[in-house]
């Protein structure tokens, strides 16, 4: 009845059918493998609790008062110190700013950044929510395919390369380097330097999402490319979703100052601030070593469940699908048989009761049509073998159709 | 350095005078009527203490997920029982929309509504914060004076025929129709009804700001606007800031289920959902009449405030000089001789020790030089008369100049 009224710049806007598929998963018995939630045993709740209740009896009137927009000062501080832990130096509370969740600095900086037309390098497959915002950008997108070390930077220099001879000029490059969602792959630290080498040449930024740093459980993570930025080139993301808890809305951003600056003026607009009380309650938890000492704990369940979910995969999907090892994260992603169409096959798998993300959505150009992603963070370890199993088995009857 | 990178359509985004004349106040002895804070002594800490440890102790496993981006269901629920005490009935949960603050309710709802040349309607003066977005869709603004009894309902009738006779159409009003920021003037019920009347006749929406709604400690709050709404035209929007505390950032809207569903799509890009901690402490906040037990105290503690700062401006303004007197809210706006302009006597103001904000950030049109707003809630008594005291003395120089 009121659709006239809407703007015709916000039309983009429709109800994904996936979301609409998935609603119908609600209250029935379905192993859902689709979702992105952390596991709440990792949440350190008694700690939150002491926290919480420390903070109100000394500073209440802080705590649950307007702050500023930028972030609360004392927990920026903290910030830097906690990026430290992902190698980057050299950088002053001026340099972060605190977002509600990491998904609001990908909204704010894809709005702040990009203008219709420009040019932009995306993983292929990379984080649908980063893609939905950029979509509204109307960019061209330039997808770079993923293998075993992210972004293959051969395909990625011939593209920047065919590109700049065509007189063109490339915005930026979005690119998750560790734990990569979904494709579950790592950048090593040679890797690393070479594409910022890259950007440096060609003058563009890259916008790094770091979502999933502190959550490498095989080896080392290797340090953030922000960490070998030398020239303000790199823009990095971090959340506190995934090391304390979702609930609280905390992202951050690390950049040079001139981004700060044109991200305040844009969030005075958006919200004014980001809660203070999640802000204090997680400067506490850095301050009292909370994040710190959590973290073998969250990476030792996550090791576990990834495990069990791998051998699942080994034993029920068929032999000609491919799927990721990653060494963190959340996801493992899959792909099938060129004959299976992911998207179609959604309602057959919720049938047997099992739901994933049909891959297509983490391609900008929407291909990938035989992929999927698997989360195996959030299900327990019967649940994970549980969901595999209904997943392989509807995959080899869609096989046999 | 890294402007070259900057969106085009983001450059609005420029640093405001005020802004930086007003962060000078700061750690110097000034006395700051400027602000918008909320007086802490009005903050439940204990019964919040109580709360969060509850929350913390019986579902810390929700209240630390991620939730859902419309809002937490029983949350939303608590927020149809609120919204009844604004006299608004006849809606359910599918009515409401939880936002980080009722700043992000306005920036979305601008953002899904306005078109850059769209007509809007809007109060002279009005809330900046609203014009500021605003702005950034480029719409064709149309002022209309408030009066003792909020917006001139004839002026707007007059308006709004000029432009249909144009061939315009009005796209939406915003109003702030209870003590109003910062005019603080209040629409009786029949200037309410009047106003939906025209609204209907010329077919346009209403956005209704009620962020002073239960704020009202001077006779009664007529009823919302929506309260009236019979054909889903009025969009409401309310805040906890000023009945809670704001550093939950936490803000609802009321409207048609068209919008809500438009909200929802807009904030999945923006920040996937509002901090489920907040919504929780507000909902178990309402559930207990935490709030409801809370406002007279409130509204007590503003009217001595008010009282005050009237008592105390009456002694120190010149007698030529007018000033509202608000049955509600936070603010007294004034009015000056014509001769001073009071962005320009800022400066001045603040050597004597004293900060306000000028009047001309809120019009549209940025008329409106001799005014200036007057922020009774945050500050002491003490405060409250040695800085009205203070800007007595500054315009009675700059009026001998």
């Amino acid at each position: 009845m009121l659709e006239k009224f809407f703007s015709k710049e916000t039309s983009y806007l429709r109800t994904s059918e996936i979301r609409d598929l998935l609603k119908l998963t609600e209250g029935r018995d379905v192993i859902s493998l689709a979702g992105g939630l952390p596991d709440p045993q990792t949440f350190p709740v008694e700690e939150i609790k002491k926290i919480v209740n420390d903070i109100l009896t000394n500073y209440y009137d802080r705590a649950l008062q307007y702050s500023t927009t930028a972030g609360i000062f004392e927990f920026r501080k903290e910030l830097v110190n906690l990026s430290r832990l992902r190698g980057i130096s050299n950088i002053s509370e001026k340099n972060i700013f605190v977002t509600v969740g990491s998904q609001e600095a990908l909204f704010m900086l894809f709005n702040i950044l990009v203008d219709p037309g420009d040019e932009v390098i995306v993983e292929a497959p990379t984080y649908l929510a980063a893609l939905n915002v950029m979509r509204t950008r109307r960019p061209n997108f330039n997808s770079i395919n993923v293998n075993d070390n992210g972004p293959d930077l051969d395909e990625l220099e011939k593209k920047v390369r065919e590109k700049v001879s065509d007189g063109k000029k490339i915005k930026l490059i979005y690119v998750i380097p560790t734990a990569q969602n979904p494709a579950g792959t790592t950048m090593n630290l040679d890797n690393r330097k070479r594409l910022l080498e890259i950007a440096s040449k060609y003058d563009f930024l890259v916008v790094e999402d770091d979502a999933y740093g502190f959550l490498v459980f095989e080896g080392d993570s290797p340090p953030a490319i922000k960490a070998l930025d030398k020239e303000g080139r790199v823009i990095y993301t971090g959340t506190f979703s995934k090391i304390l808890t979702p609930g609280l809305r905390l992202g951050w951003v690390v950049a040079h100052e001139d981004v700060i600056r044109e991200l305040e003026l844009y969030k005075q607009n958006i919200d004014l601030h980001t809660p203070s009380l999640s802000q204090f309650i997680a400067m506490e938890a850095i301050r009292r070593g909370v994040i710190q000492n959590n973290l073998p704990k969250i990476r030792r369940i996550y090791k576990e469940k990834r495990n069990v979910m791998l051998e699942a995969i080994q034993e029920y999907f068929p032999k000609d699908a491919r799927w990721s090892k990653p060494i963190g994260g959340m996801f493992v992603f899959a792909w099938l048989p060129e004959k299976i169409d992911t998207t179609k096959m959604l309602e057959k798998a919720l049938q047997k009761g099992v739901a994933y993300v049909p891959g297509s959505s983490f391609y900008a150009d929407y291909s990938g049509k035989n992929t999927m992603r698997l989360n195996f963070s959030y299900p327990s370890k019967e649940q994970l073998v549980e969901g595999i199993k209904r997943l392989g088995e509807t995959i080899k009857q869609e096989l046999n159709v």
